[in-house]
């Protein structure tokens, strides 16, 4: 897919996610107002949509309607903004910037940020529990692929040991460990939802989306990693430096900065070798791959 | 039903539901132990189950066996148990004392108990998706009321409703409207999920279970103004007195404490009439509506 292909497919994607997040969430008018402009404001304010268009992308690698991944693309990102807004709160990362915009404690108060973040969380599954283009056996599936991605045993696990290791001296097992938690599982999630609306995917194919997913999610953080050492604070819209500020082990921090932008490549590379078993309709999955470790923010 | 039989009726539904929750819930050895520790603490403290109670004796009302609504049961606690930890927040309710122990960011920290809550969202949905004793298309209309009532709209819309409510002087309107939605909602989908794994009830059935659970819920929170008046700390397991304290609008304030009594003891007499469409199996509903009004914790 050509550079302006992908810049193409890209925007398709978010403005398609904006609009079906913006017809799924209630309005400021509909009581309680203040909650709802809170849940607003933390989600339709930009970001890069990563998960809805990876879970588009791989709906595109599997021959399926982007109408049928639509729900679950929303609840990605409805699971994804909740999350941003409890990890910003102060008894958590405590940041104050966001999308370069005040994080939502900021913008209306703390009482309401967890509010928002919790009704966000709840929205997620009310819209898959509710998605028409999908019959219940794929809904039911669905949920339990997003909520095992997104509990305990996943993001808001690995967001708990993310908070355990602050101070502590974590080697490379470690951090991986957190990561393949805190962002690896909504990443995963992303691709492996849409195989799940695709009943004539091959095992073969599934495995292959998933490895495809885990490569690109630890590939993701570790470019992460690298704009909180390399990226200034108007670019990436969040305050850069905070890793060290916070003195968290990270990828730059334990390999060196050139291993980990090398680290990343080669995830990639693998990322890209394991959609060898599908043709051109996974261009958009191999491009996403090569803008992870590409993007300035 | 004697008062001895629904003693045991009581007793055998609380121990069935920590008993289905201790399954569910991840244990303390398995990572992040801290989290699955604290979400454990919030859960299995203790604590009168009324919601799962409710959905038991439902499920009975309904001729339903009580293994069909297990899952739904331990759901409504995790939602009501993940609640409770987010409301006792310093940012929310600020408060110390739950069920007779710490609340959890006390025995815990702040972001342990944020994203224990969290996670016990997730859970709640993740065990519903996965319920066996339903067919797919009961799972995912459990998982919509379940969310419906606790989410912006339900539950967590009441309590965003409570929190702007503080120093703001309400009429009884306003009053009924917070705890329609903060405690209300989710009781009355303790008796709709039951319900809805009923496949034979008549529309005027499932109307009567709804009205019924719609009184008791405002029965419920009526009693619990009251018990905060009139209770001591040590019985009623938090700390009583902190509604004058949060100046916040309450039943007997309105009221008075007589007629609050009063309309408590009205609203249960009007659950038992819309109980008539049913026969005796109903009766472990017919005494806990009687046991609101009567409880002393």
């Amino acid at each position: 897919m050509s550079e302006y292909a992908f810049a193409t497919f890209l925007h398709a994607c978010q403005a398609r996610v904006e609009h079906v997040l913006d017809t799924h969430l209630p309005t400021n008018d509909q009581p309680p107002g203040q909650l709802h402009a809170a849940m607003r404001y933390a989600v339709l304010g930009g970001g890069k949509r990563l998960r809805p268009t990876l879970a588009y992308a791989a709906a595109h690698a599997c021959s399926i309607p982007l109408e049928q991944i639509d729900t679950a693309a929303t609840a990605l990102e409805l699971i994804h903004a909740y999350s941003l807004i409890h990890d910003d709160l102060p008894a958590m990362d405590d940041d104050d910037l966001r999308r370069g915009r005040p994080t939502c404690h900021k913008a209306f108060n703390e009482a309401t940020a967890i509010l928002a973040g919790d009704a966000l969380q709840t929205l997620a599954f009310y819209v898959l529990a509710q998605d028409k283009m999908n019959p219940p056996a794929v809904r039911v599936r669905l949920i339990e692929q997003l909520a095992h991605a997104s509990g305990s045993l996943g993001m808001v696990g690995g967001q708990a040991l993310d908070l355990a290791s602050e101070g502590v001296e974590l080697d490379l097992v470690m951090l991986e460990n957190i990561h393949i938690h805190k962002t690896g599982a909504l990443i995963r999630a992303s691709v492996n939802m849409a195989a799940t609306t695709a009943p004539h995917l091959s095992i073969e194919q599934r495995t292959a989306l998933d490895h495809y997913a885990k490569c690109i999610g630890l590939a993701f953080q570790i470019q992460d990693d690298l704009l909180d050492v390399e990226g200034e604070t108007a670019i990436i819209g969040k305050r850069s430096g905070q890793d060290i500020a916070h003195q968290k082990a990270t990828y730059p921090a334990l390999l060196g900065v050139k291993p980990a932008h090398e680290a990343a490549a080669n995830l990639v590379n693998e990322a890209l070798a394991s959609l060898r078993l599908f043709d051109d309709n996974a261009d958009a999955l191999r491009n996403i791959a090569e803008y992870i470790i590409k993007r300035d923010h």
